[in-house]
């Protein structure tokens, strides 16, 4: 089952891919569903239900009529893996616990939906503005201190995350703070896909594409900690709450292709020559083969000027 | 005025203090107002129709019959700063950028209210959870580029924290991520005091006591980024939202007092030999001089083993 979050007309709803040109609406098929997908995921047979109603193809809906969200908009936590790759710590040059993960968290109003604009900052502030396609995994059933063994067991579904990133602010000081958390830089879609479809999370290949052009393609298999560690880990300290989400890493960068030049060294943040910029006018995709791909157009963040009122592109 | 977040009966409920031992609970006397305190923020005369309401002495209300909430239970960002006082800079040994603050992120369901229970981990997995006793601010209005000379005009007020932290997981790798987010381990209360009657923020002292001896004891002058400053750096990133937090960092340690032995250099994360540890059966106090005290029992969490429920102390 791919299921996801959205709005309609402002009013939020969570449908059921059926094809790739419509969706079932579970608001109008099982209205005593809760009406979001965390609240869903905390019911203890919420997606089984889901399938089901699903499974009627009553209300079903076209999908050009609606605007996505962020599949989970409202998680409790958005845990963030740094440094989960080899080679993207090859590339930084940057030092990591080989024992321990690297986590830091971003804020549910630093993310928006599939095919919504992320903001690209304004140059007065940052010139690198930069993609990180990962792998997001979403809890479903809640648990603390959950052994390797189980953790999959807690899992309700995968998703695609660009994990963007200003990097001159990332760099500011040693916690990465406000650099993984400016306004709606990150994206989060295009649905959640369940484990019975997706099958083992470290056997599926992620893709970055700025302007069609790949500049990330990796396998999962190369996480540090592979997704059962990253559940037992945080569950350590934390109760996995259904819903949260674990944004697994950026794998690193693809080399630049013929003929392109690098950036300069002197842009701030950490150097990395594959990397490229995204820029308004740019389209940032992130596939998961056999999930789906991410698209979201880069737009320019209002001026970086005294304001009193949320931007809101478009 | 001083507000804040309570439960009576379960309810939820928003209160302004009366006197001593008497509140005015805003749900009666202005049922028209939101029901939560960020609600309230959120309006553009919230906290003036808040006051108005609470003058009149309408539904006054026992404080005894009440639980504290944090100040604000459900903010968008916790914002967090490390070493933001000299003091705790050179005491810890760690570096840090002067020209930027150094932020991290604190999630809401790791804060709990005043008198409320804070958990001290399972000593299998950590024995050294440690208090920080911070001037917390709380934004009203919302704004982004906020120059520093317009920086309070978005302070709604001002409240205690104890950023409760588990020094061994803070120190598993560079990023604080779960040490710094431990479940129910970090305090936020009693109330918010408007900044009217609160005054300047870097003219106050802070003081933390474990069982009623003194720990920490400083005065707000000495932050090396101070609240308009915080309130600049932050939205140049983020648009800062009503009902924010900003939890202005911990101002370090005093001497052991006579007779004391420090902690063993070996239980892991940064030493400070000044600092003492929260065992269950301690009382952890955060005072700051004319808002009021938060005050914590520390109690055992559950045991470091497999749990598919939330945990809740009593």
């Amino acid at each position: 089952m791919r299921i996801f979050s959205y709005r309609q007309d402002d009013t939020p709803g969570v449908g059921v891919i059926a094809d790739n040109e419509s969706f079932v609406a579970l608001g109008e098929t099982a209205p005593d569903l809760p009406k979001t997908l965390k609240g869903i995921l905390e019911q203890p047979s919420g997606l089984e239900r889901a399938k089901a109603a699903a499974a009627t193809k009553k209300g079903l809906k076209s999908l050009a009529g609606i605007t996505y969200d962020p599949v989970i908009p409202d998680p409790q936590a958005i845990w963030c893996l740094a440094l989960n790759y080899k080679l993207h710590i090859d590339e930084t040059g940057l030092t990591t616990s080989a024992k321990y993960p690297q986590i830091f968290l971003r804020m549910p109003c630093t993310q928006v939906g599939h095919n919504r604009p992320i903001l690209c900052p304004d140059f007065a502030i940052s010139t690198k503005y930069e993609y990180e396609g990962e792998l997001a995994v979403i809890i479903g059933k809640g648990g603390r201190h959950i052994p390797v063994e189980k953790a999959l067991d807690h899992v309700a579904g995968y998703s695609c995350y660009n994990e963007g990133s200003v990097r001159e602010y990332q760099g500011h000081n040693r916690q990465f703070g406000l650099g993984k958390n400016f306004e709606q830089s990150g994206s989060f879609g295009p649905w959640m896909m369940t484990p019975d479809e997706f099958g083992d999370p470290s056997r599926h290949r992620i893709i970055t594409r700025v302007n069609g052009i790949e500049r990330q393609n990796a396998t999962t298999d190369l996480m540090v900690f592979g997704v059962p560690q990253l559940i037992n880990y945080l569950s350590q300290g934390y109760y996995l709450r259904p819903g949260d989400v674990i944004v697994s890493g950026s794998p690193g960068s693809l080399p630049l292709h013929k003929g392109e030049k690098p950036t300069s060294k002197n842009e701030g943040g950490v150097y990395v020559e594959g990397m490229v910029q995204m820029k308004p006018g740019d389209v940032c995709e992130v596939e998961i083969d056999g999930l789906g791909t991410l698209s979201n157009p880069v737009v320019a963040d209002a001026k970086a000027e005294y304001q009193t009122t949320l931007f809101t592109p478009r």
